[in-house]
């Protein structure tokens, strides 16, 4: 069974503030989004964390083995070099989608992520303590994507491709089995799931391939941190593309790492 | 009649990259990524262009008013501050997708995406030039996005509501106009497109309303520069906002930007 | 007593790099520094530890609470997002210029900071664990520094002063008592030191006033890591400010911090 | 004779933001005030300008080439995307120091630099046009210090070493000539110069060496832009490396840069 922390960062009342006195450069936004998103990265994955840009002013992290000291001093480091400051909101459960909506919902209830008095909400539940198959993490990505799409298309049609898939992909796994997937740039698609069978991915690749015909593979790994479980899914998926198999479970994690 | 300049910003053989010798920490790519777009982003914007991340490995860039001499000191940057280099196609036609396919070809005739030996390829074509009316910039978002998805629903499924809003605004301008869109952050799509009249917009929001039911409404607004039409876009969302409309054109620059 | 852990970083063959195969733009080489410094400062500072950016290729840090292992994930993550790779020293004693002089050894044996194959050295010894007066951190800075130079003089005249007095208590605390002083930006220096008496600051500011006539005050904190006393120090410097006194001791950390 | 334009970039108030409502962190101070410094660096640097980082509050650039438009879209960007603003004076005359004073005078009679109502200002002249000899640059380093430091000394001694030298020479050319020395790291020493003739850099190696018993070589070029004297100066260096002499003139830049 796995055990899931989630934390949701979000920028305070930033929807306003890209608007006031007037709206603000568009390169400037993305550049401080991009840049903020960075940073979170760098903290959380040297703690062996994931976090994912999601809509950039709200970012969903899986954070097992971070405490609540870490995510007060991220807290206080980014309204120490930014402009904005953020919320973060953590939860535990066994599903993703559970964590994320418990973790939500402790912003959700201190007020509106637009109200400008509902700053720097620091609240949640940490786990006191990992154990190793916490955590289950899925890395796909699309078969031969460069020779397929990259070197054919133009950039956009590829991209419309990718798209679709990480569209179908995402919403299948949502619903079918709260599991939360992200976009990671390139043709890689990371899903944090809960302990699903080796099944329910080939039934995932299948999918996005009748529905929108983009052929995908996957690696499968457990951990027990995001970084742990997704490093032996990429090894899996490394499995794959030498193997020219479609799903591979729990790759070994590199010797030493 | 709009003439829009498109870069499309390679890195080279990245995919490769990020798997040898063995897979690297995903944060460290994710970070890697965010602040080459983020550089890139400060670079072409402080020049009034436009860059969207699309897929990060692959970035497209609305470059109307930056040379030559500024694509190339931007990739000799890059190099010198990077662990990866990128490669840039440039091309003019008056709708944007098929200006993106012909900086595309650049790149394409040169060597796949992932041939080792094709780096920091420079190619293409610039405009002398630039007139007020060359470029048509739209900036969508979802019409009271914080009180409907954010302040109710955990950010994942608010984050579905979004994609599947982009994704069928994308394809919808992609197929029917030719215009480029992107998701920007939040609730906010930019589109790039050619000189569509006010019924094209209109038509474009019912499309989403119909086929996803997200409720959009756009600013819409013309330029020498990606930064100036996008600008005008942006005044003339605000008075979307501010009148409850769903379209307005043309909103006038703020004086002085 | 004092016990310093003191990490020595320093860019693997750096000085060829810059010139190879030409010269590179200096203003690439100053971002690539300078954020590459950032990064440390953001990695080392979350936990707890200080770097000073000395001259950028090498840099000196205090980690106290920083093991092998968090050795190892920086020295990684930097070859991941780089162009250059960083080898670590580290060392234990009770004078910081002692553990320094230990953490530099351990670089200068495996071969030359221009030798191309003494790459990415990860070497020394750790502390199992800190206790809360491990360290002894000094924070000067100028006595109304801005109303006597900024708002007077032009800023290099105003450097001159600040960098002879900085010259000054640099030397006078290395020879006298085997402490590390570093500029940190405005008119502040921060001195890691042994377990020096009340005097021996008194002492040091005397020494710059007649030297090189500037006037300095100077808080002084103890703490189990470079923050904790550095972050005391703060504390006793705004007692000198408040209260018109030159040297301040063991100033309490704030509450919750 | 040269004509040098010069611009302080000054932190509005940061004096007191960085103790308000308490100290701040001094991590994230230096990486805020690093990563401030390199973006101005990108920014700068891609028009060919230069900046030095001096005390990170105050910096100083050699920005011919650079006209008022830019210098109000640095000001803007930095404003939308840090917890700071910044002031910036500008001024043109033959020698640096001359244009630093004049410069410096733009701010220092809008109100002090601890003054929080006196922000972002924005002040000066700027030169119309640029000329092929306008700026003079020297790039001094130290012979062989890797070999005769680096290696040798433990890194605090090595800069003390490195410190004395700068120290000396800087005071030297300001004090004889109003030029503004800057050392960039390592063991590297930038010149902004006025039309200086070769015996005075002779003269200036010779100082430091009686001075502080350190050996300096220099490469001095001249340009339009604080880059292109620069890059000249780079390549001059680069002969007293390859044949032994210590002071190289007018250095050809490189073909095609």
């Amino acid at each position: 069974m796995t055990t899931t922390q989630v934390t949701l960062v979000q920028i305070d009342n930033y929807g306003p503030w890209t608007t006031t006195p007037e709206p603000r450069r568009e390169m400037d936004l993305q550049t401080l989004q991009s840049r903020l998103f960075a940073d979170i990265a760098q903290f959380l994955g040297h703690r062996d964390a994931y976090v994912f840009f999601t809509r950039f002013d709200n970012m969903i992290a899986v954070t097992n083995g971070v405490d609540g000291a870490a995510h007060a001093a991220l807290q206080e480091s980014i309204g120490n070099r930014y402009p904005v400051t953020v919320s973060l909101g953590t939860a535990v459960a066994e599903r993703p989608v559970d964590a994320l909506e418990a973790a939500n919902r402790q912003l959700q209830v201190e007020g509106s992520a637009q109200d400008e008095h509902r700053t720097e909400v620091l609240a949640g539940e940490y786990l006191a303590e990992t154990t190793p198959s916490d955590l289950q993490v899925a890395h796909f990505d699309v078969v031969n994507a460069t020779g397929k799409y990259t070197d054919q298309l133009n950039e956009f049609d590829t991209f419309i491709n990718i798209e679709r898939a990480y569209g179908s992909l995402m919403r299948h796994l949502r619903e079918r089995h709260g599991a939360l997937s992200f976009f990671v740039g390139g043709d890689n698609i990371v899903s944090v799931c809960s302990d699903l069978p080796e099944g329910a991915f080939a039934d995932a690749v299948s999918h996005v391939g009748e529905d929108v015909d983009v052929e995908l593979q996957v690696g499968v790994g457990r951990g027990a941190s995001a970084h742990e479980a997704g490093f032996a899914a990429k090894h899996a998926l490394e499995d794959c593309r030498h193997d020219g198999t479609s799903v591979e479970l729990f790759g070994a994690p590199a010797a030493g790492d």
